[in-house]
């Protein structure tokens, strides 16, 4: 009711599994009061590579390029690149960040991993000794929602691919709880592509039931306990 | 020994840390008689994004766009672009691969995922039923070389960022393993930046002396328990 939500969205086809779960949260939201901003990666071509176009004018060591130092720089005096601004501007606006990708080799597709890597820049997310609970983000919510290729049984302690939550921990902690962002569970649609249109629809009506109640949910513990047990 | 080696590299500067890791295998290998060839993403300007452009020519369904079976697909034609062929090409050619990069948000950085998630096709590097010990990619070993901002102590058990093994599960486990291709001990240079020059030359150093006996190393064992204890 009144709050901002910005979704991040990575996946190429608006048909897809994904984009419906997309068009899901919009509308349950919007539905809500909420106000919802969506970064469509793929339709925007987002540049996922961190490298010197990112900084406008003069560099601060022309010498030997340190991306980490640049973007540093040029956060404080103004200078990055203007699609990298509008991306910090939604998210400085937003109370909750949303997520959503097809898994990719066990995580976020390249083009989201980019968002996260151009975006998150010191100075603006986080900051000297200003890390986890205190990173630069704080009284922002996050939420990963995600689909698989493997099932739920491969994504568990007794199959070949592990507990799901070992994947979540460089995107979750590693990311999100580093910038002082605070972590909803996840939401995971296993195998969409290989189960039957019945499931399907459960797992999209699953996904707005969710939402309507998203609000009142509590944070994890964002620590290794969650995670390794 | 007429081993090859192919290096994906991802850094933008020839003079970081990482460039020396770089040149001092390149150098190490080639005394010892190995055939070694690069691949540095950023000088190549390597596309990240997974997206239609990687298909040549018409796409099995272009109703919804599915970059995993469009992919395959074209990959069982001979249809994937001129780019991802190449890449392809020196990874069958070779007999180690190994990554070179900084560590960003707890994993590689969005060029070099953006390489996995290209070059790394169905059909190529596994199939139906083939992955893990069965997948296509066997025969070959890989190694991780990677530096990070954090200290070793963040990087443990007891530390914030939590035990470094836990970063590696997705990239060696999640990826390589999944592929069939056997994993070499990582090789982790703790926050370059914040220690000495004395400290610096000693971890390139350690690099050249480990590439010296590198074809004697077994791989490890790349299970939830190297993991996870």
């Amino acid at each position: 009711p009144g709050k901002k939500v910005l979704i991040v969205y990575a996946h190429q086809e608006p048909k897809s599994f994904n984009g419906s779960l997309l068009k899901i949260a919009v509308e349950e939201l919007t539905k809500q009061g909420c106000s919802v901003t969506v970064s469509d990666l793929y339709a925007m071509q987002f540049e996922p590579r961190a490298t010197r176009n990112d900084i406008v004018g003069h560099l601060h060591n022309s010498e030997a390029f340190n991306y980490g130092v640049e973007t540093w720089e040029a956060y404080k005096r103004g200078g990055l690149s203007k699609d990298l601004v509008e991306e910090q501007k939604k998210v400085q606006e937003a109370d909750l960040l949303i997520f959503q990708f097809p898994l990719f080799w066990f995580n976020m597709p390249a083009i989201l991993k980019g968002w996260m890597d151009r975006v998150l820049v010191q100075g603006f997310a986080y900051d000297l000794s200003k890390a986890y609970d205190g990173g630069l983000l704080q009284d922002k919510l996050s939420l990963f929602s995600f689909t698989t290729g493997g099932s739920q049984e491969m994504y568990s302690n007794e199959g070949i691919g592990g507990d799901i939550r070992y994947v979540l921990w460089p995107m979750q902690h590693g990311i999100m709880h580093f910038c002082g962002v605070k972590v909803l569970e996840p939401h995971i649609c296993y195998a969409p592509e290989n189960v039957s249109e019945d499931k399907r629809k459960e797992m999209l009506t699953a996904w707005t039931q969710r939402l309507k109640t998203l609000w009142k949910e509590e944070p994890i513990d964002c620590s290794p306990e969650w995670y390794f047990k």
